[in-house]
């Protein structure tokens, strides 16, 4: 799939040191109620780098604050480092600016590390306010395997008598999706 | 409705300045296909906080990541302060991590105000890991007015012919939502 294989060629340092997953990219992004959305950069086969049409692809998602209602979050925005400086980054953020404003969102989110300079100039050059520097937003982190020890906690001897349940009307039980 | 009397009681500064939404958060997230999805915490009626037996309500929504796949965003855990250190917060943190294992999720993900120092340490004492101070990731955003700016821009003359759609499969027009 043009997908995965473009995640596969995403080459930012980190990133090299992890193996995207093709079933759970299939599963979860292609079916009737996906995780996540995704759009490709197409260039005509004339131009095609490295014997590949698809240069890029930028995956996003809906997310949402009380206070603001709608908003969306750019997960990876990545075009082939041959195909940079040519307009395909600008161009993806356009789209997924207009998305945002077709969906009635307030705001779009991402987070970049502070060492990666060409792409926050980018985002910069583009509007982009670095809100952790403008207002120190700190970035959180529960791994799986702190998340199973939280699961497996007790409650503590002060804790009221309490009842938590899904607000009402929200569809509490945990979302099936295919199984991979 | 009881979330919508939470939200309107969240007290930390920067919120007090911001107005809910009461018919966004109803039409939004008591639908077929819900934005965000919430718990509430409700104690005994003669453990009524001023009247209210809804004392806190924890909002989140999955999000994805190409390389760990499905993931879990914390969007606000509120309290009330009168029901603080009596074992809510807690409770709701191990809740939502029952959630995000039972959804096969890799991690939980939030942001807070560096100097949101209560909130932190309570964070920090569960086992969370700060990722700006660790690895230097910073929080990116784009307001509205932004968007429409982005959204509006040409393409410099120095772009590709290209062509930017859905990947294949994803459902690619706006998602249509009850209008509000």
């Amino acid at each position: 799939m043009a997908l995965m294989g473009a995640v596969g060629r995403a080459d930012w340092r980190h990133v090299l040191e992890t193996t995207p997953h093709p079933r759970g990219l299939r599963a979860d992004g292609f079916s009737a109620d996906p995780f996540y959305k995704c759009l490709v950069a197409e260039v005509p086969a004339e131009l095609a780098c490295r014997g590949q049409t698809i240069v890029g692809y930028a995956m996003y998602f809906f997310t949402y604050t009380a206070w603001k209602g709608r908003a969306l979050y750019l997960e990876d925005l990545y075009v082939m480092d041959e195909c940079r400086g040519k307009g395909i980054g600008g161009e993806f953020l356009r789209r997924i600016a207009e998305i945002a404003i077709q969906n009635k969102c307030s705001s779009l989110q991402f987070v970049v590390l502070n060492e990666n300079r060409p792409s926050i100039e980018f985002y910069i050059a583009k509007g982009a306010d670095d809100m952790t520097k403008a207002e120190g937003w700190h970035l959180f982190r529960f791994e799986r395997e702190q998340l199973e020890g939280l699961a497996g906690g007790k409650p503590p001897p002060e804790q009221l008598p309490l009842d938590i349940t899904g607000a009402p009307g929200t569809p509490f039980p945990p979302i099936s999706r295919e199984k991979f």
